[in-house]
C-alpha cells in the first residue's frame, strides 16, 4: 500500500547507505570522535558560513531536545513554547523528566507570535512574586512547525531581538528543516539560522536519515563537558560513526537539501491534486506535511489503498488527515492517491 | 593500521547492513510497532526458549541501562553493583540521573560474589536506620563483566535464590553477550538468563550491529506503559525498523552466534600469541577482551603498528593494556598484531 | 502598621506555643515517630471520622505538594491543575523538578470545571499519539483556591466521578481548609474530603501553626516506604514533634475549628466594611482572602497605614489589591483599616 | 526514663523559645525576608568574621544537604564524601534524587584522608575515561562526623588546599558544630570555617533550635537565585521567621556556643562515668557522641532504665552502643546513668 503516513516510515536515502557500506570496515574510534563526524560537522559548518559553530550529533529528535534544553537551562529556568510544541506535546514529558518546565503559550498554526512572547516576558518581569516561579531562560520554536508552518526572516529576527533583550536563548527544532528550507516560500537559510540562534539541530531521522540530528551551536556555543552531558542522559552512541557518516553524506553534493527539494516538489503536487479535485486544504502549510478535511465515509474508503494519518475530528462527520511526502515518495506515489481520491467521488 | 581497541571501531557485520538494504524501501509504522521489530522479538523469544518474553529494542547500552534500572527501581529503591560495574563506573552517573543510587560491593576481577551480596543484605535488613538508606531493589551484573570475565551458572542461580529470598530484581547486562554465549567455557545460555534473570539485554552494538540492544523481560516482565517511559527519557528512536531489521538479521541462521564464536576463536588466537612469546595474561578472561602487562617503552613502541587501549599503570614502568577482538577481526589482523609482538624483542 | 499582607505574617496561635512550651522537656523520639504525632494523627482521624486514615506531617506547603504528587503519580503520569493551581503557577517548578509535568487547564475563579475535565479525559483517550504524552493521573485542587473561592459538594462530588472513571487519583490542597471550613458557605466538611479524596492536606502554616501540613490518606492510602520517601525529599524533620505537638494543639477542644471562624468572621467584617465604603470587591471570595480594585493614587497613599499584597494591573491607573485575614487578625486591625479607607475620599 | 537517644529528642533550648514568644504577634514578611532572618544573618556574619557571607536558613539537614549540593554542582559533577558521610549513608539518596552521584572514599574514624583524597583525584585526572565518569566537583566533609570525631585545622587547611589545586567546592556539614566549636580539644573556629570553606551550615536542630539550619556562603558565595532554588526543592518556608528568630536568639549573647559548651562538658562526664567503671570507649571521640562496647546481656537490662541507641554488632555476644548529651542534658540524668551502670556488675 501506498504510503503518506510520515516522513520516517522508510530507510535512508540510498547515498547515504552507499556511505555507510563503504566505509564499514574502517576502524573508527568511538563515541563521536572518529573522523567523518568530523568531517560532517566542518562540512555543516560551511553550509551554515558559521566558522565557529560547534556540531555535535544525536541519534533521535526528543533526546536531542531533552539534551540541549537541560543542558543550556539554568535550575530556575524552564522552556518557553507554543502549546503545540513537540516539546509541549509530544515528548511524554520528557523535558520536566530533567526538572525543567515548559511554559506554553498560545499558537497560532503552531507558530508563536512574537507580540505574545514579548506580552508574557514583561508580565513576568512584573510579577512580584517571580522568585516563586519558574524563569524563562530559553525559547523553543520549531521549524517546520508541527503543522508545516515556517517563519519568515522578520518574526524569527522579532523573537531574536526579544530573546536578546530579555537574556533568553532562542532554540530551533529542525526535525523536517531540508524541507523548510528549500520550499518555495523559504525565507530562512542555514546561515540565518546560525546567526539568529543560540543553538539548532538539523533533522536527519526525517530527512533521509536512518537516524540522527545535528545540534549547532553557533559561536562556540557548546555547554562544557557535553561529552559527559550526553552520557549522563544515555545519548553517547558507542558507534558514533553511524551519525558521522550519515551526516557526511547528507552534506556532500547538497544532498540534504537535494532531498528537501524533493520533498517539497512532492508537497506541491500534492496539493495540487488535492485542489484540482476540489478538496480545501484545511490549512496551508508550504512544506512536507499536508492537511485536508474530509468526510469519514470517504476516509474510511481512502484508507484501503491509501496509508496517512489522523489529525483531528472537526465535528461529527469529518476529520482533518494528515499526508507527508518523503525522500523516498515518488511520481507513481502521488499517481496512486490520485487514483484513489478520483475513486471517492 | 590494525585496531584491536574495541569491539565498536567497525561498522556492522555484513549479513546485517544487507538487510538493512533489503528492506530500506519498504514502508514501516514508526516508533518500534514496525514489524521487523515483532520479528526480531519472535525470533529471539524462540532463542531464549521464552514465549513469554516481552523483548523491547535500545540504541545503546547506557542508555538500556538507565530506562531498564529506572523503570523498574521503585521510588525507595537503588540499583547493587560491583564497583567495577558499568552502570557504578562509566556511565557518567546516568542511573543518578534518574534519582536512583548505585550501591556498590566489591569486584573478584568484575563479578559480584553471591556470599558478599548475602552479607550486604542481612546486614541492611538488620540496620534500625534502613529508612533513612537507599533500599536495596535490584542486582545489575554484566555478563560478560568489564574485565571479560564469566558467571557460572551455579554462581548466577545463587544470585538469583539470594534476590528472591530478598525480593530483588535480577538485571544483566549482556553489552558482550555474544561471546560470553560462546566461548569455550560459557556455561549460561539464552535460557537460561531467561529463566534466572527478571530481565537482560543482548548486546548488539558490540556484537555486529551498527546500534542498538535487545532487552528481554521474561515471563511478561516488561513495565506497563513502556512506550511511554522509553519516550520520557529520550530513548524512542522515530525508525524504530533500524533496530528491528538488524536484530531480525542478528537472529536469523545464527548469526548472532556466529559473531560471538568468530570473536571467542580470534580471542583465543590473540592469547596464544601472547603466551606463545612469554608475554603474561594480566587475568585469564575467557572472552573477547584480553589484557596484558607490558614495559611502558614496549607499548610505545608497539603503538606505531597496532592500536589497543590502555587499562591501568602497574607500576612506574608497566602498564596493562586491552586487546579486544570483534566481528571483524581476521586472521591477518592477529599475523600484524604478532609481527608487532616480535620486534618488540 | 497593622497588616492584612497575608496569613502567615505572625507566629503561632498562643494555644499552639503553649504545647510546644509544655512538652518541651519531654524526650521523644525522631522523625514523626513521637507520642504527639500519634496523638494528632489519631484527632485527625477522629475529626475526619476516617478510622482507616493514614496521616502524615510536612512541614510546608510546597514541600507537602511535592512529596504527595510524585509518590503518587505513576512514571508516566503527570497531574492536572488549573493555570492558576499552586502546582502549576507559584512553586518554582517544583512538581517538575520531581520528573512530572503539570497539565494546566483553564480556571474559573480559581477553579477547576468538571465538564472540562471531562472533556480534556475524554480527548485525551481519544488521542493515537497518547503513548508520546504525559497521562493523566492525578486531579489537583485547591480548597479554597488561590481567589478564595470554593467548591460545593456538588462539585467535588462530579470531579470525584470522574476521577474514578477514569481511574486518576484526587487530591486536595487545604493549605487554608481551616477557614473554607468555617465561613458562611462552605459545604465540604472533613469527612466530605475523607470519603471523596485519595489524599488531601489540612493546612497548618497559614491555620494557626508556626509551620507544618498533616497529609491525610483515606482508606490506608499512603504510598509504600513512605518515610524513606519523604526523607529523600529532603523533607523528614528530626524533631518530627514540632509538627506533632502543634496539630495535637490544633485538634484540641476544636482549636482548628475556632481558628477557621475567627478568620471567616473577621473576612465577613472586611468585606462589610469595603462595601460600606463603596468600594468594590472585585470577586465574591467567601473566605480570608479579599480582593478590591482602587485606583493607583489611593493605593499609594492606603500603603502608607496598611499592608496589603498587590494582586494585578487592570488597567493603566487601577489594581487589585488582596487583603487577607488570619489567626490574629483583630477589631483593631479592622479599625484601623476602616480608618485608613475613610482618608482616601 | 532518662534518655542519652540523641541530641534531637527534646524540644528547643528555653531562650529560644522565649524569643519565639516575645516576637510572635510582630507581622513580619514571609519566606525569610523578615528582619529576625536579616538580624540573624548579620549576627551570624559578626561570629564568623566574615562581614561578606551570604547566610541562609533552611529547616533540616539533609534539605539543607540536597539543596547546597545540587545548586553548587555542575551538571557533570558529584560530590566526594566518605562512606559513613551522612549523605553518602543515611540520606536516603536524597543526593542522587538531585541527580548528583556520591562519589565515596574511605573513612577512617569519620574523616577523610587528604592523601586519599590527593590520590583519588590524580587518578581521575589521569584517567582516559574521564568523559565517561562522573566528575569530582566538591568535597562534603562532617565536622563533628558520624563518629564524633573532628577535623584539625591543619587536616582541614590540606583539604581546602587541595580543592583549589583540583577546582573542587569544599562544603562543611555542621549538623552538631556547637560541640564541634566549644570541645576541648577543639582548633576550628567558625572564622576559620569561614575562611577555608565554600560554603557550611551551623547546626540548629541539633544544638538547641526546634528545627533549622544555617547556610554560610563566605564570600557572597551564594547561588543565583537562591530563593528560586530552594522553592523549586520545596524547602522554603512561608514563615521564615520561625528560622530567623531561633538563629537570632542562638547568636545573642552567645547562646549557640553556651549549648556547645554544656554538651561538651556533659559529654566529658559521660566519658569519665564510663571510664570509673572500666567501660571502655569504642574510640575516642572529642564530642558529644559517646560509644562503648556492651555485653549484650547487659545492654538489655540497661536500656530498661536509659534510652540509647545501637550502633553495631561486633561480635556474637557483644554490641557498640551510642550515648550522646544534648543541650537538655543534666547533672541528674548522668547520675541515673551511673547508677544503672552500677546495677550492670
Amino acid at each position: 500500500m501506498v504510503s503518506f503516513e510520515n516522513d520516517y516510515n522508510t530507510g535512508a536515502h540510498p547515498e547515504v547507505l552507499r556511505r555507510l557500506l563503504e566505509t564499514n570496515l574502517e576502524p573508527q574510534t568511538g563515541y563521536g570522535a572518529d573522523k567523518w563526524c568530523a568531517s560532517a560537522a566542518e562540512k555543516i559548518r560551511l553550509a551554515c558560513q558559521s566558522p565557529e559553530a560547534d556540531v555535535e550529533f544525536s541519534a533521535g529528535g526528543t533526546q536531542t531536545n531533552a539534551v540541549v534544553i537541560s543542558s543550556l537551562l539554568r535550575d530556575w529556568e524552564g522552556v518557553i513554547a507554543v502549546e503545540t510544541g513537540h516539546v509541549a506535546a509530544h515528548e511524554a514529558g520528557a523535558i520536566e523528566y530533567t526538572g525543567h518546565k515548559v511554559l506554553t503559550l498560545p499558537q497560532h498554526e503552531g507558530k508563536l507570535a512574537p507580540s505574545e512572547l514579548e506580552a508574557f516576558l514583561t508580565a513576568f518581569y512584573a510579577d512580584a512574586n517571580r522568585e516563586h516561579m519558574v524563569w524563562p531562560g530559553m525559547v523553543y520554536l520549531s521549524h517546520p512547525t508541527e503543522f508545516g508552518t515556517l517563519y519568515s526572516k522578520a518574526e524569527l529576527a522579532a523573537i531574536r531581538a526579544i530573546c536578546l533583550r530579555y537574556g533568553l536563548k532562542l532554540y530551533l527544532d529542525g526535525a523536517r528543516l531540508a524541507c523548510g528550507l528549500l520550499c518555495a516560500s523559504a525565507e530562512l537559510t542555514l546561515p540565518d539560522l546560525a546567526e539568529l540562534c543560540d543553538v539548532f539541530y538539523i533533522g536527519g531521522t526525517k530527512c533521509g536519515a536512518l537516524c540522527g540530528e545535528a545540534v549547532v551551536f553557533p559561536r562556540h556555543g557548546r555547554p562544557a563537558h557535553f561529552t559527559n552531558t550526553v552520557k549522563k542522559r544515555g545519548a553517547l552512541l558507542a558507534k558514533g560513526r553511524l551519525l558521522g557518516v550519515q551526516f557526511d553524506a547528507l552534506f556532500t553534493d547538497g544532498l540534504y537539501f537535494r532531498i528537501g527539494k524533493h520533498e517539497s516538489d512532492m508537497a506541491e503536487k500534492l496539493k495540487a491534486l488535492f485542489k484540482e479535485r476540489g478538496i480545501p486544504l484545511w490549512l496551508d502549510s508550504p512544506t512536507n506535511q499536508q492537511f485536508v478535511e474530509l468526510e469519514d465515509g470517504k476516509i474510511e474508503k481512502l484508507k484501503e489503498k491509501v496509508a496517512f494519518s489522523f489529525w483531528e475530528k472537526t465535528d461529527e462527520t469529518h476529520t482533518v488527515i494528515r499526508f507527508v511526502t518523503g525522500w523516498s515518495t515518488t511520481e507513481e506515489d502521488l499517481a496512486t492517491l490520485a487514483a484513489a481520491l478520483d475513486e471517492l467521488k
